[in-house]
């Protein structure tokens, strides 16, 4: 228990100071104060644990622990005097936000299955959690959803999730299952983003818009 | 009370079907693969309850029970094979919505009422949670959120909450008072639907946006 | 306790009905009906204090308290009402909304300090709640969120807390550490507002836009 309690301690650590840098980068390339790096990045190194916990009726893993804000704090700071050594702040946001969906997707659902959430509900709470990290990043810094993208995002997260929840199921130790989690998730990504992997998309026509559709209407 | 709560439970299980079904129509308009079809038919699907949940400080109605997130991945799954026999997905967009839309009016208010949350509450709980299920769509899917529509819509839920309150207040059975809430809302929202029904706008100049203002700074 | 808890409450209700008119006025601005100025007015009025409760693990302030809702309502009918005489609504959104910064910036980091957050957490618990209830009114009347703007804002939040967090850690009286927190918020904001006080922001270029990184990833 000890153990495992420190294993997911270490995870959320690691994520919120990744999630964070990536939430930094958002502010860096939308030309933010530094109170604005820290604000994106707590938000988002914090945000996607949090809607976790909530939603599993525990305490909110970071408000009675001041580490995890002192982490993403730090690491914004970091980005704010660090950024501009970066080659491509856009390549590293992509492959840091890889790492962080991999340590996000795994930690949720071990988390889930610790409170009693079963496999299936399990899987929903790591990849929910590790999507909405990204998402609240994109939504507060009105960049392009990562969602509406066509390359594969959730997939990995949720192939993670499945692996990680299978593994235990079958009884593999728990640190075992979460790194193959992680590896399948970051492969996926990885993949995604080196080589474009995408799943087929809908085939069908896509939606008129709302003035195509009132426009149609007034022909009638 | 077993009455009750499996009505409740019925409410919840056909919202979270119809609203994953709009969820999952909003990703084949937007052309996603099958994975951003059970993500976004999923989080329409159980998002307004679950916010409801959180407001009352009750466990989240699907994180120990895995068929509302079953039934949401089915629906979605249904879409992505079956959407292209449709002929207007638009259209069915919206009537699905109208049927959710009074389905949580009244659930969301009759679980504020089981929750203590007094009549004024437990009609503002009905209509936050009600909206809140399409507009957590509308931001997801980045498509114009439906708040901001001349049409009727948040009235219609307003509308069905405060009968379904006030019925159960004077003393109706719990059925009878869900199902007059519920076809008030369905009524109202079916009529702006069809006719076009909107209450009269706020008549005054629309705001100037940001560059109108810093122009006319700059003119002083 | 008696008087902490009715200090709070106080604060609570002010601001609400302060952040209230904001949603009210956007809604003005957007050129909503009746209804859309009550839900924007009461989701601007009670989201931030909601999201803090439920970060703290405490009752949601409003849910089994018709008051703050009532207060909500009515600011939003009032401004429906009446905002055809205010010569600029948008001045009137915007020294509100400051108003309503200094007021939850500080009454956020108390509650937090009186649940057990430690500095730090209460400081975070302040900014967060401060800033979330701009933001969710911003983005749910799609208007510029306040915090990509070059004016300072969030800042303001973050020295009030500081300063409250502080006075309170060295034994000031919770009142006078309050008054001082809200003015020193206030001060900060309002010399934003007045002469456009800005940090400096981000000195290196701004984000390529995924266009750009499109079309060069196509040029290798």
């Amino acid at each position: 228990m000890q153990t495992l309690t420190s294993a997911l301690t270490v995870v959320d650590l690691v994520a919120s100071a990744v999630f964070a840098i990536t939430g930094a980068l958002v502010a860096s390339r939308k030309q933010m104060d530094i109170v604005g790096f820290c604000w994106l990045g707590l938000v988002t190194g914090i945000g996607g644990g949090t809607v976790r916990d909530l939603l599993l009726g525990l305490p909110v893993f970071w408000v009675r622990e001041p580490a995890y804000v002192i982490v993403c704090l730090a690491a914004s700071v970091a980005v704010y005097f660090g950024a501009h050594v970066l080659g491509s702040r856009y390549r590293v946001l992509v492959w840091l936000d890889a790492i962080g969906l991999a340590l996000v997707s795994v930690g949720g659902a071990a988390k889930g299955l610790d409170a009693g959430a079963g496999p299936v509900n399990a899987i929903v709470m790591g990849v929910i959690t590790a999507a909405l990290g990204g998402i609240i990043r994109d939504i507060l810094g009105q960049e392009p959803s990562i969602i509406l993208r066509k390359e594969i995002y959730v997939t990995a997260s949720v192939a993670g999730a499945i692996c990680f929840v299978a593994a235990s199921g079958l009884g593999a130790p728990r640190t075992a299952a979460m790194m193959l989690g992680f590896f399948l998730t970051l492969g996926v990504r990885g993949g995604a983003i080196v080589y474009g992997w995408s799943l087929p998309t809908y085939r069908s026509r896509p939606g008129r818009t709302m003035e195509e559709i009132a426009a149609r209407k007034g022909q009638k």
